[in-house]
This record gives structure tokens, C-alpha cells and sequence, in this order.
């Protein structure tokens, strides 16, 4: 059959061979259809792709429609701004460099008041430094001479481009002026070389400080007064939330495991990899924050600072949390019996811990001391020495030679492998219940610091008051 | 005599409120004093603040040279755009707007080739765009008469500013073209919004490019011809630095643990601590090393993508090490006999393991696939197995109902307490070899897709490297 068939086949290729029409016409079909083909799978795949991503758009913003809102505020200032094309005056009094304060609206506006407030004042403070520096070098530069003139604005350039640069790699100018420095060199290169052909010198740099400041205060007034989102705010509730998250999946992991179940939700479960990858956004975020003025129950100078040291006690907790997922999922199941000797103190140990972690996140959200916090550390701390007391009695299904002989004819002994998971396990809720006390140390220190800090800015604000009270007689 | 003493100085007071001289005398000279030398305090206190700030620059700079370079660059680029202002004909070209020029140099010169390059090319196709985009929205406008125009011209900008801010949100876009959708928005605007004033509205546009044209070509030249910082190269060794580090502070911790040695390098321990926190810049390297050229051994499109997955689990096992640092300064000391008895095979898994990672380490170095990889993982894993063997023995040490009744002789029982650290140290080793697996997995993907990429490139190359030799015939 197999041998007819192929010989078959072979019979045909022949006669394609020989035909000549037949072999020509076969291929422009083929390769219309494959084009066809390809064309129609391209289209209906740009078209998908094109689906998906307006989907992913689309629930972007129906998930947070601040985000709508600050896009809204971008379209608003940029028309704002754009008024002063269309008004004569205001269009003659920049000398025609309006343009200047529609880039500096379009360069400094940001999600949020802090980060837009930092770029603001760094613009404003380094282009007037550097207007002035410039205005200065174009002096020296213009008295050595029309020989001389471009080597030394030139030079002067080279030397002051790489020095602000330079500054720019230092840690503690990084984070505060980095936007500075670029702006510096910006303005300063512009304004000392158009000194070259600019006659009126001072009045470009006059006007670029002036568009600037046009530009900066209309995005400081929209950004304020138009729904602010304000960084310190975000801070404070991420590490609430982050906080939650945390609690949440101790406590499911521990509860998943001694009960089996695995009804619990995912996600929840999976809270603290959100704690582990926030460290980034925590950092942008205190940095913008100290640029912002009392907002809420935030006064100017809140301890911003502090809100890392709680995030990083949160990610050595999270470290934990990682490990004893670890032990859950661990190919070497543990015996029940030990499961079922150990569960009663392992949940209590997780329970109190993630309450306490709660109370933590509500002493956060309210910024005071919890009157609770003490009472719930300790009783965190009892059930860690009730599972030490039931992992020191777990040596009685091990190891007959002491009293307990009628436990051990309840239970059986178990192989030492089968008790190894959970005593892992055990081990790493008494290490997390460590690391929980140092984080309520770390959220006391800022509900002090911040206690403080409203002391000492209602001290000074006490003077003003009495100032308005007296004038007010 | 206190009594005597208060009389004594109630006396001295009331002298003192009588005389009026003495009174005024004194306040001022404490009052200079004080001026004086808290003036003191405060220069002292500022020279040394600009001290350690130049000492800490100096430092920098002596470290990584490179850094200084690159300021070396950003100066001589600014100085050879100069240029462009200091000759005529090129200054006339561009109708006076050389300044672009300068501002693109400014904004867009980056520390690495892959950065740079970003910005140059968002920078160039967001100009354009934006441009033609603008000419035909300001030609529609002018159609729609005088009155209506300034109508048109802002609801374009606040609808389109919008979008665009909006598509800045969404992460695909934000990772490969935020730069461009801030620079579509302020080109848009600017030469849209020009068009009311400025009566050669396409010669604004056409200089406008033409600036940017030659400022990015201008960076691109100078960042990749003198000393060029590849963003690709920089993950990579970035990538091979870290692994060595996880290795060694894996080894490290252990070998003091069981050595009781605190001779080792604290820096080297807390060497796993960089993998931890090294996430961010991974991820923005890889972002712009896909920008990059081939250069080095690395092609276009090599995959950069998988060194993420490598760091996200070698951060993975970092975590683990975490948890084990944490065993090894707990409070609850283990016994000295348990901690002989598992010395041996603990120290094997740490050797191994920190083993498989270093020859991991050079296998991505010089991209091959080790030959010793599958031999250094079947001996982590027998390490393991023999650790396996060791924890079951251990039982003997608890349990005399089995048969080593000679061994427990020679060691003693142990409280169940005091194997607890070493059992937890033991099974975190074993969940980090199993991870290191998983690392083995991600490197030898890595080192795959590199070999099939460059056999793509090379097939691709081939058939050019046949033209060019037809040419030369």
C-alpha cells in the first residue's frame, strides 16, 4: 500500500514537471493567498493590538482618574499660557520669548505638587543664578578684546558645563538639585553666547527670568488649587497600605498552611511583594515631599525621612514572609501530627503579629500613638513564648527518655525530616515577631517626630497670631 | 547657710537693679561674646561642610574616573556647538534659533550611549511629528477666520497636551517614549501657538528641526567616539559583579557561622545586600541598553530582557540569605555538638552552591555555556543529599529508641531547643540551593538566546558580506 502510494505521488510530480502551465499557475495563487493570507493575520493583529492597548488605557484611568485629572490640568495650564500669545501687551513686554513660558509649563509640570514645586524653584533659582553669572563672564569677555571674546566665553562654558555636570553625580546635590544644575548650564550657555550676538544682553536674560517665573507661577497656582495630589500625602498612604498588605499575607500564608485551605485569595496572599518592590517610588516620593508646605495634617518639615526607616523595616519583615512562603511550598511535607501539635501557637504568633501590624498602620494613618500598641506587642510576644514552650515540648515525640510518656503514645513518634519544616517555619515567625518590634519602633519614632515637630510650628505660629490679635485692636 | 547663700543673692540682685551701669555693662559683652563666637562656630561648621562635600566630590571622582569624563564630554560637546553661534553662515542658517541647538545638547547628553541615544531619537521623531502636526492645525485655523483662530489653536493644544500626557501614564509607552511624548507636547504647542505671530511658520518648524538635527548628531557623535559608556555592557558587568557578591556572602556567613570565626570581611557579607537594592537600575539599564548598537559582544537585540529575570532570582536567593543572617545572629544560641555534627555537610552546600554561582558569574562573563555547570550542580546537589542524611542522623542525637547508641554516647542529648537555629540554617540553605537552580535555569536561557541571536545576525550578515565581495570583484 505504503510503496503504491508513493509511487502514486511520484507519478504526479512527474506529470507536474512535465506541464509547464500547471507549474507556473500554482505558485501566483500560492503566493496571492499566502499575501492575502499574511495581510489579513497583520491587520487583524495591529487591530488587536490596537484593542488592547485602548482596553489598558481605558481601565488605567477608570482605576485612578486623578490620573484623568492631571491630564486635564497639563491641556489647562498649556491654554492658559498660551494667552499670552494672543494678548499683544504681555506678548510685546517678553520681547516676543513667550515661547519660554510655554516650554517651562511643559518641562515642569508633574503629577504631583512636590515634584512640580522642586522643579519650579530649581528653574527660577538656577536660571537667575545663572543669568547673572552670565551676564557677568559676557562683561569680562567683551573687555579682552573681539579677538579674545569667543575663547573666553568658550572656555568659560567648557569649565562651568563640567563642574555642574559633575555636581550633578554628588548624592546630596542629586537629590535635591539635580533639575538645578542641568538648568544652570541651559541658561548660562544661552545667555553668555547670545552675548555674542545679542546687543541687548541684560534684556534676554531679563526676559527669559521673567518668562520663566510667568511659566513656573501659573503651574504652581493650577497645580495647587486644581484637585492636588500631594507626594507626602501618597507616601503616608502607601505605607498605610503597604503596611495592610503586609498583615495580610502573613497571616494567610500562616492560616493557608495549618488549616489547607486553599480558598484564600491570591492576591492578598502575595501583598507583600508590593512591600519589597516600593522602595523606589518611597524614595522619589520623601524627596518631593520636603519641597511641599503644610498640607492636611502635614505641617512643612514633617519627618518625612522617617517614613523610609519605616519602609525599610517593612522589607526586612517582607524578606521573612518570602522565606516562610518557602517553607509552605516546600517539597518536604511535615507530619501532621507536628502540624497539629505546633498550629494552635504558630496561628496565635501570626494572628497577634498581623494584628499588631494593623494597629501599626492605623497608628500611621491617625499619626498617634496607639494607646493598644503596648498591650498588642505583648501579647505578640506571649504567644511567641507559648510556640517557644510547644516547640521545646516537641522534643517529647522525639525523645522518650523524658516524662511525658503519655503524649508520645498519643501521637507516635514522626521522622525527624517531617518535624523539620515547621520548626523552619516556627523559627521564621519568631524571627518575623523580631522584626515586627522593630517596626513599631521605627513608626513610634515618627509619631513622636512628627508630635514634635507640630509643637514647635504651633510655638512659632503663637507669636504671629498675638501680632494679628494686636493689630486686629 | 543655704538660706544664707539666697540672702547673699538676693543682695547681689537688688545691687545689681540699682546700679544701672553695671546692668548695661554686662549684656553687651555677652551679647558680643555670643555673636562672636557663634559667628565662629558657624564658619568653622560651614568649612567643614564644604570640606567633606569637596572630600566626598574628590572621592567620587577618584573612584570612577568615567564620571569624570563624561563631565569632560558634556563640556566639550557644549563648547563645539558654540560654534554654530560663532560662524556666520551656520548662525544664519538657522534664522537665530541656534540656541535649540544648545538646548538639545543639554537636555539630551546622557552618561551612557543607550540613555542618549533615547533621547535623541524621541527627541528627533517627536519634533517632527509634532511639527507637521502643527503646520496643519495652524492652516486649518487660518481658515477658520480671525476670530475663530485663537479658538482652534487652544483646543488643539488642551486636546492634544491631554492625550499625550495621558499616554505618558501607560507603561509601554512610558517605558520606551516618555521623552518623546513631552517633547511632541512642547513642539506642538510652541509652533502651533506661533503661528499667530510668527508669519514664516514653516521656516520656524524647518529651523526647529534642523536645530535638533544638529544637536542630537552633534551628542550622538561625541558620546559614542570619546570613551562611549554602554548602558548593555554596564548591565552586564553590573550583572556578573552581583552574582560574585551573592557568592561570597553566602559562603562567607556560613563559613562564620560554624567557624566561629569573625575574621571575615563584613563588607563581603553584607555583600547580598546590593542584589537586594539593585532592581531599579537594572531595570533602566536594560531599558536603554535596547536602544544601543551592537558593540562589544553584544549584538542589536541581544537579549537584555533576560538579564531581569536573572536579577529577580538572584534577588530571590538574596532573600534567602537574608532570612539566613538572621539564624545566624539570633539570640537562641545552638548547641556546639549539633552544630559539629552538621558542620561538615552545611559547609559542603555553601561551598558548592557559592561554587555553581561563581562559575555562573563567568559563564555569563564570557557568554558560553559552562562545561562544568551540570557537574557543579549535581555536587550542590549531592552536598544536599549528604545534608539530607545528616539532619535524618540527627534524630539519633534526640531519639535513643534507634540503634546509634554509640553516637549519642560520645555527644550527649541536646535540649530540642538548642538544634532549633541549625535545623532553620540548615533548610534555608537547602530552599536556596533549589533556587540557585532556578538561577542555572535563567543563565543558561540567557546564554542560548545570545547564541541564537548572533547566528541570526550572522545568517543575516552573510548574504551582505556576499554582496560586498561581488562588489569588490
Amino acid at each position: 500500500m505504503a510503496s503504491g502510494k508513493e509511487l502514486c505521488e511520484g507519478v504526479e510530480w512527474r506529470i507536474r514537471v512535465v506541464d509547464g502551465s500547471s507549474e507556473v499557475l500554482v505558485p501566483p495563487t500560492g503566493l496571492a493567498r499566502k499575501v492575502w493570507l499574511r495581510t489579513k493575520g497583520l491587520i487583524s493583529g495591529l487591530g488587536m493590538k490596537v484593542r488592547m492597548f485602548l482596553k489598558q488605557a481605558w481601565d488605567m484611568g477608570a482605576n485612578d482618574p486623578r490620573k484623568v485629572i492631571h491630564c486635564i490640568k497639563v491641556g489647562l495650564a498649556l491654554t492658559i499660557v498660551s494667552l499670552v500669545y494672543f494678548m499683544r501687551p504681555l506678548y510685546d513686554g517678553v520681547g516676543g520669548n513667550a515661547m519660554w513660558a510655554i516650554m517651562t509649563v511643559v518641562v515642569v509640570f508633574e503629577p504631583t505638587v512636590g515634584a512640580t514645586l522642586y522643579k519650579c524653584l530649581n528653574r527660577v533659582c538656577a536660571t537667575c543664578l545663572a543669568g547673572f553669572l552670565a551676564v557677568g563672564v559676557h562683561w569680562i569677555a567683551s573687555q579682552s578684546g573681539d579677538r579674545f571674546e569667543p575663547f573666553v566665553v568658550g572656555a568659560s562654558i567648557f569649565i562651568l558645563a563640567s563642574i555642574a555636570t559633575f555636581s550633578r553625580f554628588i548624592p546630596s546635590v542629586k537629590s535635591k538639585f539635580d533639575y538645578g544644575a542641568m538648568i544652570f548650564i541651559l541658561t548660562f550657555s544661552i545667555v553668555a553666547i547670545s552675548g555674542y550676538r545679542v546687543d541687548k544682553l541684560f534684556d534676554l536674560a531679563h526676559q527669559r527670568i521673567s518668562t520663566i517665573i510667568i511659566g513656573t507661577s501659573l503651574c504652581i497656582f493650577v497645580i495647587m488649587m486644581v484637585c492636588p495630589i500631594w507626594s507626602g500625602q501618597e507616601l503616608h498612604s502607601l505605607t498605610v497600605r503597604n503596611m495592610d498588605k503586609l498583615s495580610d499575607s502573613l497571616d494567610g500564608c500562616v492560616t493557608q498552611y495549618f488549616t489547607n485551605s486553599n480558598g484564600e485569595d491570591d492576591q492578598k496572599l502575595q501583598g507583600y511583594k508590593c512591600v519589597l518592590s516600593s522602595k523606589a517610588s518611597e524614595e522619589s516620593m520623601a524627596n518631593f515631599a520636603r519641597w511641599e508646605p503644610s498640607h492636611g495634617r502635614f505641617n512643612f518639615r514633617h519627618p518625612w525621612k522617617q517614613y523610609l526607616k519605616i519602609g525599610a523595616s517593612m522589607r526586612s519583615c517582607a524578606y521573612c514572609i518570602e522565606a516562610l512562603n518557602s517553607c509552605i511550598n516546600s517539597e518536604n511535607q511535615a507530619a501532621e501530627s507536628i502540624k497539629k501539635h505546633l498550629s494552635t501557637s504558630c496561628l496565635k504568633v501570626s494572628s497577634s503579629s498581623s494584628s499588631a501590624i494593623k494597629e501599626l498602620a492605623e497608628s500611621v494613618k491617625k499619626m498617634n500613638k496607639s494607646p493598644n500598641m503596648d498591650l498588642l506587642v505583648e501579647e505578640m510576644n506571649s504567644a511567641v513564648e507559648e510556640l517557644h514552650n510547644d516547640l521545646k515540648s516537641l522534643s517529647h515525640l522525639l525523645n522518650p527518655s523524658t516524662t511525658a510518656e503519655n503524649q508520645i503514645s498519643a501521637t507516635g513518634l514522626v521522622p525527624f525530616m517531617e518535624i523539620i519544616p515547621v520548626v523552619t517555619l516556627a523559627s521564621i515567625l519568631i524571627e518575623i515577631s523580631a522584626r515586627i518590634e522593630a517596626l513599631v519602633g521605627s513608626v513610634e519614632e515618627l509619631v513622636e517626630e512628627s508630635e514634635m515637630k507640630d509643637k514647635i510650628v504651633a510655638k512659632e505660629e503663637k507669636p504671629e497670631g498675638t501680632m494679628k490679635a494686636l493689630q486686629r485692636v
